[in-house]
């Protein structure tokens, strides 16, 4: 008989699938670039403040089970930080949760909120993981493409006639997603995109999650707006975490808002806790490390300005050279730390993006992830994390690639 | 419309179920003798070994996402380890698999192998989140209870007359799920039983997984024999970790081991990975902590021992003293550190265990867990980790409680 359940069989993550192969490289002597993980403790050490609070913590013992939503005063911490970055208040007692990671949150918000043949929105390119999390639980994505010619704009018009014509076949659509900053894209939403969202999941009884992790890595010039600004009164979920502005991915650490006191927002409340206490709690000295470090306001302000000012330098230098490149075109990234280019298919003698990104791998040991893992084929991500001279070697090593396999 | 997911009504944990109100009668400064949550670290600190090990890691920078079946070190520890406990050979590189916890094993690995309707093999009195991760993938459980009257005996007739009549009934069987030692009642099944167990899995084509968390926490004169010794030739799922054992119940890892090459087992440890590749990874300087604390041979031995030593002398303190009451019996346990007393509730003016456990800590202060989380009526889990005067004075307390509540 078939051991695999057939929701499982939606299991992927494009980030990872290569890794298997790129370890068996490594182990026969092979130099990789790896661009495909957003992994920024590989290439700026994860700050002194957070890993001696990470220290401290397991040196006072703080290494037993802890409440399911989380130690109250990282929960704390958190209300805090939303306070002061959004003015908008969140109660720790009640609207904050604490996964392993974001990924446990995406996962476990499926599982509760989507039955079998029911929907979620999502908008392409999403983030790998969101359709195949609404895959395990039975769901179906909605998918609402970004406009790549227009800057990765969002056409709510089509959106909203989307939504209709889903409902008149009689679908069910539980919630809409979005990453924003986005991965892949590293676009940001401006705020009456957000708000023109938020009247839509409004009038169609949908619930809104929002992925802002992140939300501090925004480059000069741009505004973010969080959801949980503009989203008063409508039910919606915020993911954050501790991997990205924070710089400590290892961790694990992810926090879940729940802000709101409608009936919808109660029933989510009570029922991710419930999820949460099946797992017993998140690792108990990062907690405490992460809340001691989100409370060292000057230190992490201090740290997240170095880090983004950094990741803004690569960023727009590997966007510089893609854009010089024959075979490749992107959209200039605003935030987060990916790059997102179209690949000139009708130039390659590849199949597809999947065919592109193995065989690059193969050839010139450098390691991207499919576009097509974002649901936007003939595209890839890359991250733009490392130091220049790598950013400038690997592009290169693109390139190259791409002229052998020209057509 | 009903904003959570049907399966998910499935979630529960009645380990977890008194924490708010336990919080909250602390919060207004009541002392509480919490004895629900089975956490070896609150009363038997982690060893040294372990934290510096842990803080080592964080020293070296290990802050960064690993390989999300786990770090290598950590893979081949445990492989080293089966090998020197139970001279079984499971591969590093593919057997082996490193989870947030056992929890996510369970969860994960439900959603992997149950469809909707589909049908898991639990013994009753199960460990409750299993029965709970069934549900939210839909499944069904096929309940097996052990016979209390005779030391939790377990009659492999009577399961195969069970499984014949739920396959007759067109029903698919996916899996037999045994927690050995058995959390909540402390017993340890025999080889033999094993080998019966075994023999039916293969009648039937039906995958075992055995949990043995608390492999290590064996009451003297008692044998322990793990899955993986007798389950040759037959797809099998052994999971374990670092919570009990090594009284690290922070750090949040757990271990899945998938020891055969069938086509089965060949096509789970595929899934699972695909499937841990979407959290991407563990908490990582855990992962390098608990590697180091497994190679430490002679160290790790030593703490095992005393902790074992330790446990044992509360528990059976404990017992005697439960069955020197009018209100309740129960069956010595031979290892872990529970004891579920059965309650003679013909002589309570209460309802069930749940009222029993609710009423007993607004009244004594006093957390236990239900029996009815475990599937089984009647009954309470206590937890036998604290000195003995508290226990004494818990089971003081508790029988205060049943004979102000008597008929």
């Amino acid at each position: 008989m078939d051991v695999i359940s057939n929701f499982s069989k939606n299991a992927e993550n494009a980030i990872e699938e290569e890794t298997a192969t790129a370890e068996r490289l490594e182990r026969e002597g092979r130099k990789l670039t790896r661009l495909n993980i957003g992994d920024p403790a590989v290439f700026f050490p994860t700050p002194k403040y957070l890993t001696e609070a990470y220290a401290k913590a397991l040196a006072q013992g703080k290494t037993h089970y802890v409440n399911p939503r989380g130690i109250l005063q990282l929960r704390e911490a958190v209300s805090a930080r939303y306070k002061r970055h959004y003015k908008v208040d969140i109660s720790a007692s009640d609207g904050i949760f604490i996964t392993n990671g974001v990924s446990e949150a995406i996962m476990s918000l499926n599982i509760m909120l989507v039955n079998p043949g029911e929907m979620g929105i999502l908008f392409t390119p999403y983030y790998a993981i969101c359709k195949s999390s609404l895959g395990l639980a039975g769901g179906d994505p909605l998918l609402m493409p970004y406009n790549e010619e227009k800057g990765w704009e969002l056409d709510t018009e089509e959106l909203e006639a989307k939504i209709s014509a889903g409902r008149k076949e009689g679908k069910r659509i539980k919630y809409m997603m979005v990453t924003n900053p986005s991965n892949p894209t590293g676009m940001v939403l401006d705020r009456k995109t957000l708000e023109r969202l938020v009247e839509v999941a409004k009038n169609n009884d949908i619930i809104i999650i929002s992925d802002e992790i992140y939300d501090e890595i925004i480059y000069a010039g741009v505004k973010f707006t969080s959801m949980c600004q503009v989203a008063k009164g409508v039910p919606h979920i915020i993911l954050n975490g501790a991997s990205k502005d924070l710089d400590a991915t290892g961790f694990r650490i992810g926090f879940t808002l729940i802000p709101e006191n409608d009936r919808a927002s109660e029933a989510m409340r009570l029922k991710f806790e419930e999820l949460l206490g099946m797992r017993l709690c998140a690792n108990t000295p990062a907690q405490y490390a992460i809340a001691d470090g989100i409370n060292n306001v000057d230190e992490n302000k201090k740290e997240v300005k170095e880090l983004v000012a950094a990741i803004e330098e690569r960023s727009r230098f590997a966007t510089k050279l893609i854009n010089e490149s024959r075979y490749m075109h992107v959209v200039p990234p605003r935030g987060a730390y990916y790059i997102f280019p179209k690949l000139d298919m009708k130039m390659l003698n590849l199949k597809n993006d999947r065919e592109f990104v193995h065989t690059l791998l193969l050839e010139e040991g450098v390691l991207l992830t499919r576009g097509s893992g974002f649901g936007c084929h003939d595209h890839v991500r890359l991250v733009a994390l490392p130091p220049k001279e790598i950013l400038e070697l690997a592009i290169e090593k693109i390139n190259a690639f791409c002229k052998r396999h020209s057509r």
